[in-house]
């Protein structure tokens, strides 16, 4: 007998899709505390891994307690290059260019003031208004140190969603230092052709910077192959190190040895432990070392890179399209017409693992399907949903779930008990 | 009958010692997982505190693993600055003004580009040749980026002990922007007169910033009463945080509002989760801060620092001159004898919890007593050996024990079967 044909907007049909993934028993590798929680921001703050709970507990109590100081020998003064060098697989670098250290944050000032310090008669960094905002922050305050020398040109984006490709291929020129950008917008899941823009800016003799906060583990790149020069990205959204891990930081090996951390650390010497009175940076990535690492919040990611390794970025991202894809079929044929707006690239090759929505009440809407359906998603101003879809241990029937309850709290008008009242912190 | 005169070099003097030792009992809340381990380096890495590993667990499970991205507003978001204000009372710092964050080099590359950006007119920048290697490659780097209008003066010292005092305060003009050295020196454990020279920095006009990764929890310190305007420090010294835990920083409340840090972070900015395109920075201390706070690193520290506040920073410290008063005691008596050479300030008022002794077979040395004696202590080149006396589980037994140690592999040889190659890191 043929199986009679899918029903798309059938919970069975979510069940279908379930079954027959093959990343399906990965699921089983992260805790869930709570199995009725549907939990989609593992674009914020990805599960607990099991291997992750226990690599901690050993860190804590075999190494930090009985080890105590002989733990840097055995492991902990290398691991931010060891793991450094595992995630770099995952986007195309080769070994010693990758760093595991430090915040997004401070990674980024530590490139941005590396970049611009490369070509120092060159005056406009380009950028976009879809960039996160401590990236267009920073860009101010590394402006403000230089001496107010340089333009920062901030692309608009026409629809809140998207950047034009050729509007931002045309801003790069002989003007250009340094082109900054997220690889995957954090407000809509936009993702940009790196690839091309990266090719233009090194024609134009500028410098690129891509931050993959929001692609790392669920995009497959290629950064040697495409000319990167640098790039960072948060290890707790896809890559589930733990609230606050360490971000990466990748620098082209085949930038100028004089490519030059703004942040003349102990950890970036050639010698730390000779204790010289003067600085001699290292040769490798680890000149862009500062101080020491968080062991604990270190460690604690290096399983799951582990585990991302094995599954191959390939399959997720496969997964991570089908997944996105299975979301934008229930939008046309149920959110739609419950007031939401999607607010995601319907291309596949232009949206990352995260689907937004924007809908007039989003905030309060996030309040009722969190108490109502057990549904953790995430707000940004001013009325957005964020969807993220992580493909290790998200299940299709998550996502037929989740706009389930969408959809029911719009339709029994729920969403009206709740105060739409900013006093939460996010 | 009245008991005989104690006999300084005799182990049960220092039994009697411990036995009349009212922070005697602390030991015990810390693991000991090899009780004939004689550790002397809580000057590098304290030891992990019971309600420490419970903490992570706690943080790991039922946070992370449950909580999810719901920890944020639970705690995290406030734990720099909620562990910032306990560590504040340790160091004489009013709440508001000390955060726990990213590494001690990172928060000095802040503290520093903040200090010079206050006082743009003035170019010279005072330290001494004592302070830790970290501080004074930042400098360097700070200068360079600044564009080289800055001189660094690099006081001297004569033994390699100390600097002295009436040439520092000499030294400091209208000319200095910045005096900056650490409070307690990590080569010998000198200790400087902070209260005096920030004194005298704030008569000429001049910006203080004192390193106290060696002297916090251990050496009383009275930040807000002396003036001094920022402060830096380690926290897994003799604040037991755990490996690389992260650094705080101390910004004082009377400085302009102008005061900035060079890293402009979401974290930094007055609303981070309106998520503006425009920084704006916050008013208080959090306007340092920079991106997401190492969460499990930064929890393993706060009973620790809650245990310190209950001991008592007078008590600790009465303890710890006792300590080391105890080993130069018997330095005088053994180990000048055995060809060690003290350097270290005898004073108690110029010297932190650590006691430094030379010897020209130094790394032979710290390789046999480790072997031979269980006894961990550290090495510094050329010559130095270091013994950081941790009050909170260092006993006076143990003390006597690391001499015997110190004596016995010098006179019967031991060293001698060790290769004197520096292929080790440490």
């Amino acid at each position: 007998m043929a199986a009679p044909a899918p029903d798309i907007g059938s919970r069975s049909h979510a069940q279908s899709l379930d079954a027959a993934d093959p990343l399906a028993p990965y699921r089983e590798q992260f805790v869930h505390a709570d199995e009725g929680l549907i939990y989609l921001l593992g674009n914020s703050l990805g599960r607990l891994p099991v291997a992750s709970a226990k690599r901690v507990e050993q860190a804590v109590g075999a190494e930090w307690g009985e080890r105590l100081i002989r733990g840097w020998n055995d492991g902990w003064l290398a691991a931010p290059g060891r793991i450094g060098d595992k995630l770099g697989a995952l986007i195309g670098a080769g070994p010693g260019q990758v760093v595991v250290d430090d915040s997004t944050t401070v990674n980024l000032y530590k490139a941005m003031m590396a970049a611009l310090a490369l070509r120092p008669e060159r005056t406009r960094i380009i950028t976009d208004a879809l960039n996160f905002p401590s990236d267009l922050y920073l860009l101010e305050g590394c402006v403000r140190t230089l001496g107010d020398r340089h333009e920062i040109v901030r692309l608009p984006s026409a629809d809140g969603v998207t950047v034009d490709l050729q509007t931002l291929l045309a801003a790069i020129d002989e003007r250009t230092a340094l082109v900054t950008l997220s690889q995957v917008v954090f407000r809509s899941g936009f993702l940009h052709d790196a690839e091309t823009i990266t090719r233009r800016a090194r024609e134009a003799g500028a410098l690129t910077l891509w931050d993959m906060s929001h692609s790392v583990g669920v995009v497959p790149a290629a950064l040697d192959d495409w000319g990167v020069d640098f790039a960072v990205g948060c290890t707790y959204k896809y890559l589930n190190g733990g609230p606050g891990s360490p971000a990466f930081l990748y620098v082209n090996a085949a930038l100028p040895a004089e490519t030059r951390s703004p942040v003349w650390g102990w950890f970036g010497h050639r010698e730390p432990f000779r204790f010289d009175l003067d600085y001699r940076p290292s040769e490798g990535i680890d000149r862009f070392r500062a101080g020491s690492p968080a062991v604990l919040s270190l460690l604690a990611l290096e399983p799951s890179v582990e585990m991302i390794l094995e599954a191959g970025v390939e399959a997720i991202r496969e997964k991570s399209l089908a997944l996105t894809g299975c979301l934008i079929d229930l939008y046309d044929a149920k959110l739609a017409g419950a007031g939401y707006q999607l607010a995601t690239p319907r291309e596949p090759h232009r949206r990352g693992s995260q689907i937004s929505l924007r809908h007039p009440e989003a905030f309060r809407i996030r309040r009722a399907v969190a108490e109502h359906h057990q549904l953790l998603i995430d707000f940004r101003e001013p009325d957005t949903l964020r969807l993220g879809l992580a493909p290790l241990y998200t299940r299709f029937a998550e996502v037929w779930d989740a706009v389930e309850a969408l959809v029911e709290v719009v339709a029994s008008e729920a969403y009206l008990r709740y105060s739409g009242d900013r006093n939460g912190l996010t």
